[in-house]
């Protein structure tokens, strides 16, 4: 388990300075969406405001990650190694689906607000894809943490898996489609926005299953959480700005 | 007592999940609520405002509990078991009450800013509704902490039982009937708030009896927290949701 | 002295319940007052920006009061018990004259600025009436904790109400008389601030007598304690939404 | 040292009350002057804002103040004497410098943006007078602490004076200059900002000199502490209302 | 390295002086940039976000080198020094990349929002100097923490080099090129910020070539850290008026 190894100081450094980036980023992210809300047009101006609490609640995640880092370990001067604490907080990685259980939800509604959906079909699609959103994490988390052993995880896995399927299907159809029937100027930004999603989205369920294949080890643990950070980023800033790119080039439309 | 037990680390961290998870859906409530209220119409934007403060205080709730429970036990890595600690700040379920006392009367003002009723009749129900919504609380609390025996907890819990029902029956029934005459589209939604209100209000005081019939077990303090947790969210963020789409509807039509 | 004392698990949650709900109470005026101080006109909005200042100065008192509530005393979990510790940070009642310091001034002025008192003679009166607040609160500060002999205590209160009379006695005047020349719709609003005014600044002088009648006990020190908060919640929270009521309707009268 | 005396408890508690009094005037005066900013015409705007600034640094300042005269001491129940402690953070009154380094700079452009200088004048005065301002307090500091003996803090408090004497009188001169110039009704207020300066500033100096004249006590420690803390308010709550004044008064004769 | 060294009293403080001093600077230009926005027409407004979110990412990071500087040492009252500690959160320069990779693509961007690129070019232009400032203070910090040899500090220097050379050169000549163009008012004020940001880009490389060329020593670090401190202030601070002022004469220019 990742709370029960010895890392170098370079190791634990490196895994400190990453989830510090993450927050500065998701938290400017968040500062930013909010106070440039109102250059939105009422209509999507919901993608604005989702994308601002998706940064105020991911920066609020990784200050818990920063926090239990450095307390689920101490410090040995003798060795310049990192040892495992015993402190109540301990550092898990499952801490991150309960972000996710909000920021998810959250990410499928920002796209659905620039979307070319439209009344009670955009309603039942933000209903419908939310909970299949939240079910996938909530269920990925007994998997990951409290029934984690391999039977456990695999079975877990697996009914998140069923709600991942349709929600990434739909997700990426209704990006792509959307795109195509907006045109120039707002459909590339959307196109982006698509295209960035399915590929984050896809480095979660395979980090799921590196215990699968391989034995814990501080490497395998540092590789983890940088492609977890680094794709945080991009799943959410990189992602939150085509979309707001979209909502802008939409409100001029609008406005014009 | 939910303080003097001994949990198992996956028992430990699904609370503490649960925990976290709620703190960041309600404070992003209190953020989202707080940025749209110019959105609503001066006469429903006090529904607005009633949300956020909802969202603000049960936030700086959850951080109580968040904090209670890390500080009131102690980790014992060999046999991965979470004990009592020596901390003065014990974990205490009680501790709901105080953020319910503020809470639950917000909750009967918001519903009572979106209803039909108006002028001195609205001014007075939020009074005497409010007034027995702190004192069915405050009762509560009596029974749940301070008087903790089971006579105790007997006679407090029947006492707050009285300022339940008439507060109940008339929210309820102020709920259903002014979605009638609102009609298409607000009515719908405060009919959805209504129903909510209903179901959730009434898990309270079944988890109130949990000690009547059961010992004390880690299991079921885990189950107990979920369940608070959760209809928590429900009642708070979910409700809130609904009230919002009334008081929008609402604006639609007064401006229109 | 208050932590010098043992308190019973009861005692000393009911008092740490009371200081978060005042402090959850307060934060969330303080955020209301803020947020709604564009809907009074510019002349009463002073009288909503005192009301928010108290706000927040009054609930980082409770979190100072709390925090030092929390590290000023041990648990002894054999006796159920809650006894003094070695922190340099103990509980201290006198820190509450911190808060009064800034919040009785500012009270004072709340009430002047939706007064019909205008001009010159506004302006001298919120100066004169400011200072006697202040040095009320300074003078009573020396008394409770800087010459704590019951000589000192007495002295010092005898000088706080030479302050305190002519202070309150034109405090109540003035809002008796401007409630009168108001009417409706502001007059009774003001009328209910004014009683409110009156009862609760006859509470504090009461509880500083406390000790010139009875011994210190754990009892008389859990009752000052929330005889204290609930006071202050009438005084600055209940108050300050009479206040803001008065602001309203003499706006809405400005304005049609 | 200030950090290596013992101090009486009532000595001790004085000192904390006065540095949370601080802290609560100054981020009161934060919140008032940013929320008022738009009351202001854009040219006068920017000293409240600069009014807010030092209003938000001042009190960031006396957090820290604070947090080091309680982890720089331990408490001795048995003599309730508060002794040095062994913590990284020891009290130091050098650290108010940190503070003055900013706001000093800033209570010059408060007052030159309500005086009656414009354009390149006004951009120069406040380039060179800003200047001033931060090498007075940098080598200030470097006396007071860096090279504090008595030969240093002599010829670093002398290289300070020599910023100053030129500072001071120009900053008069042109407050008291251009309340001439202003006139009624905004004349009167930039006097008594003047006035206030004038005193104010005086107190530094003052207070620099005692070690050269008297040896530590805790005595002494205690009505220095005191002194700065209430020439701060002074210095910067007061002064900030004065110029707050003088700007809403021309704004409402540029308006008229 | 840094955090292995025994400091002096006076160069323990004046370092913890400096960062507060640092903190307090940029956490003001956080607050006044954001504050301001508005006054700046929607085509430079992002300038002066992204001046805004630099400032506030950079006071994080001041409080986290702030909290590391506390928690990185031990006070010895006997010789009055500070040795290294046992803690987990160790001092390190290298935290400085964190705020770095996040500020100087917005510092890149900042100058690019005022310069007089239009269309897809200033799009490219950001994207690629945005890419390649990132990419230069990510490799910097594998030189200066993960691979910390002589040779790993050299060769990932190196590479950040190559990174940071054509980011410069652009970045001046477009600033030189801009301003120019834009002639007086804004002109002056674009030529300052050139000027700022190529004397501060140089600082940051030199001092990341100390270790080449000198032993480890207390006094160095202090130097380094001094004129970290300095150089940042100056390149975000300062910078950042110059280029606000930019906007509002651009601002002005264009309304006008
Ligand atoms: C399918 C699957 C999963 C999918 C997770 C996903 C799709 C997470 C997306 C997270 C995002 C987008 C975060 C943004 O910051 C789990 C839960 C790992 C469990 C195993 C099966
Ligand atoms: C009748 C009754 C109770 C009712 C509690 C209720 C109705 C609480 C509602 C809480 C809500 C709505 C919280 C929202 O987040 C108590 C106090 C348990 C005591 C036993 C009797
Ligand atoms: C006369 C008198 C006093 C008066 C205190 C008052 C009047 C306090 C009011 C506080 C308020 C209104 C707080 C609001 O939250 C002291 C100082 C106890 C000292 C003894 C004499
Ligand atoms: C001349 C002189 C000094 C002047 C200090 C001043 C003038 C400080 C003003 C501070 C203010 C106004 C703070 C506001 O809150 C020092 C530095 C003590 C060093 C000795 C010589
Ligand atoms: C070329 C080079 C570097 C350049 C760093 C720069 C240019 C940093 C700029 C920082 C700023 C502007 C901060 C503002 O506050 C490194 C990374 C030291 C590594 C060695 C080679
Ligand atoms: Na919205
Ligand atoms: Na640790
Ligand atoms: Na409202
Ligand atoms: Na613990
Ligand atoms: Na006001
Ligand atoms: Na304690
Ligand atoms: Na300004
Ligand atoms: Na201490
Ligand atoms: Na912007
Ligand atoms: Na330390």
């Amino acid at each position: 388990m990742e709370s029960s190894l010895v890392y170098s100081q370079s190791q634990w450094d490196i895994v400190l300075a990453s989830f510090v980036l993450a927050g500065f980023a998701l938290f400017a992210t968040f500062v930013y969406l909010l106070a440039t809300r109102r250059e939105l047009s009422p209509r999507y101006r919901p993608a604005g405001s989702a994308g601002a609490l998706i940064g105020l609640v991911a920066s609020a995640a990784y200050l818990l990650l920063t926090v239990s880092w450095l307390s689920g370990f101490d410090f040995d001067r003798s060795t310049a190694t990192f040892h495992p604490s015993d402190s109540v907080l301990q550092f898990r990685n499952a801490y991150r689906y309960v972000d996710w259980a909000v920021t998810v939800p959250l990410l499928t509604f920002e796209l659905l607000f620039v979307s070319t959906l439209t009344g009670a079909r955009a309603r039942k699609n933000r209903l419908v894809l939310g909970a299949l959103a939240f079910l996938m994490i909530a269920t990925g988390f007994l998997g990951a943490d409290t029934f984690n052993s391999t039977t456990g995880r695999l079975v877990w896995g697996l009914v998140s898996t069923v709600f991942f399927v349709p929600l990434y299907v739909t997700l990426l159809r209704t990006a792509f489609r959307s795109a195509r029937e907006l045109g120039e100027p707002a459909g590339p930004s959307l196109r982006r926005a698509g295209l960035m999603l399915s590929w984050t989205w896809g480095v979660y369920p395979l980090a799921y299953c590196i215990p699968f294949f391989f034995a814990d080890s501080p490497g395998w643990v540092v590789a983890a959480q940088l492609a977890f950070t680094l794709t945080d980023i991009a799943a959410k800033v990189g992602y939150g700005f085509f979309i707001h790119a979209v909502a802008k080039a939409r409100t001029a439309l609008d406005v014009s």
